[in-house]
């Protein structure tokens, strides 16, 4: 397999250009630095400040605690203070939580403008940046509030991941793992022969393995841009995954992994799902968590605030085998049930 | 001319389905009331009660004033707490500032939410609930945030205009002689030959007025949903209007109305425009207000943040005759010289 440098996906509303392997150095040829305001992190920041030095550039506290209202509100008054326009680009450069907070605010201020991201972590390489999704935390109701915006285009330089901390690159293959689990049983059997040390110890692997995976979202998204779908797949261990992050202080990807391995086992009784324990493996390989211990009541009012819920019945996603996932109704009741019974 | 029940307008997103002359008791017809949340203000709610009683109602505080991100903060949480999910349909019942509110809601609510519109005034039933622009107002910048969200349909029964303040019929005429002057020549006649009290008295000529406006804009918006080029013509009196709405205790039509009549003396001086005493007759036959001292420097300096700008230059909206509008970029320096001048 070779990396490609650019390829284009055609979604509804924006064509979005994914450049692979990049150097950020090199963006100020497709934009133009005057007119735009990137958006990154204090941490992104602190690592890579020289790489923001020509341009206008707003700085987010770091982590899901700050992807409120409060922060887009911050964003929107630095944007007026740059005298930022309608011709304004806006450039995201970090992970899920500052692309989500970019992507929402260009989709808003002044009724839309547009928008580019450069992932600097795993996970937002190979799933959060692409497939125009945004959101902000509500309380406790994840993404309650957002918009579906596609990025201009997605700048990869990995060079960003040498500031990454183990708990990040874990995160990241939360994600693939997901993808493998739902769409690509070879991907399974490649990520069973390997694990985090040798990825970050091999780049043009590395490279492939993230191309892998944006191939895999951004076909699947492309087939369903709004979720109406197929896309609802992508949200595998996501129903219970949510909940957990929203009531312990767990992050993203390792509460997705505590998901999957619930959802493999309401899969096992349901569908008579019989590879749970080689899943639950690999994602110990990848030294993600599995099996925890949580309060189910408090796990299943959280789901009853799930976008993905409609009336008394949430579309639960659930693996046939690996590499197959299915939606799956389950009503409330059932839902509680069974996970009373794990 | 016979007034439709019922025309369609296909926009790129939704098409809206606009409904003429009907009665509110009919919309159980076209919407599930179970699955409705009807968002209205405290002035259309305690005039028209019955007519709510069984539908969930989220009351808000009626003016410009509320029109915040406040306000939008409070719709979500009240969302929250009617169970909303993405198979609620969100119903704006008032003038702009509850279908602003209602719009903008329904476009980020769990990513986007369906939504109609019964507007209950005269401006609104013939301007601001055509063509999907919402916004809120952030400090003193006017509709700096929002969205393109085009309503499903837009249910008009005129009985809501009988509680209508004397200030609202004047207001709702700003926008019909806007209308008029950047695209119908013959309806600025039709305008000539009447008043305020003529349509108050006149049913038919009243619905037939309001479909003629709802003809034009909508046409309009057609042809540019997304105000890129034409669409910018419907803005002729908004720069000005704007920052004067914006820094004054002036209504959003009465501002409109101050607007044009600047507009025109300016179209005067650039374009020969010469039918500038005609059209602010007409004004104030509507009893609108023309010619206003206000603080030129306050106002030059809000018109830089308004959303119309683009680096140093503004696209104004000029009439060259009556029926006849240009857009017309004017850079800020020339500007405040013309504003200083008059």
């Amino acid at each position: 397999m070779i990396v490609m440098l650019k390829q284009t996906f055609k979604f509804k509303s924006v064509p979005t250009d994914i450049y692979f392997n990049q150097s950020f150095s090199q963006l100020k040829k497709i934009i133009d630095i005057k007119q735009t305001v990137v958006i990154t992190d204090e941490n992104v920041f602190a690592s890579h400040q020289q790489k923001f030095k020509h341009y206008n550039t707003i700085v987010l506290k770091a982590g899901e605690a700050y992807k409120t209202q409060a922060t887009i509100d911050s964003v929107i008054e630095q944007l007026i203070n740059f005298n930022a326009d309608r011709k304004t680009f806006l450039l995201g450069v970090g992970g899920g939580v500052v692309l989500d907070i970019t992507g929402f605010v260009a989709s808003i201020y002044m009724r839309g403008i547009a928008v580019g991201f450069v992932p600097t972590t795993l996970l937002s390489l190979v799933d959060a940046s692409i497939g125009g999704k945004n959101g902000i935390n509500f309380g406790h109701a994840k993404n309650m509030v957002g918009s579906f915006k596609q990025p201009q285009f997605i700048f990869h330089d990995i060079s960003f991941l040498t500031s990454l901390h183990r708990t990040e690159w874990q995160q990241g293959f939360a994600e693939i793992i997901k993808h493998a689990c739902i769409a690509d049983e070879k991907l399974f059997n490649q990520l069973q022969q390997h694990n985090i040390d040798y990825y970050k110890k091999n780049k043009k692997e590395l490279l492939q393995l993230i191309q892998q995976n944006v191939t895999i979202k951004a076909n699947i998204v492309l087939k369903d841009e709004h979720e109406k779908s197929v896309r609802k797949k992508l949200n595998f261990g996501h129903t219970i995954g949510h909940a957990i992050e929203m009531q312990y202080e767990v992050t993203h990807g390792h509460a997705v992994a505590i998901g999957i391995t619930y959802a493999n086992e309401i899969a096992e009784k349901l569908l008579e799902f019989k590879q749970k324990e080689i899943v639950t493996k690999l994602l110990e390989q990848y030294e993600l968590p599995t099996y925890s211990s949580f309060n189910k009541n408090k796990i299943i009012s959280l789901i009853k605030m799930d976008k993905k819920k409609e009336q008394q019945i949430i579309h639960f996603i659930l693996l046939q085998k690996i590499g197959k996932a299915i939606i799956q109704p389950i009503s409330f009741p059932t839902l509680e049930q069974y996970l009373k019974t794990l």
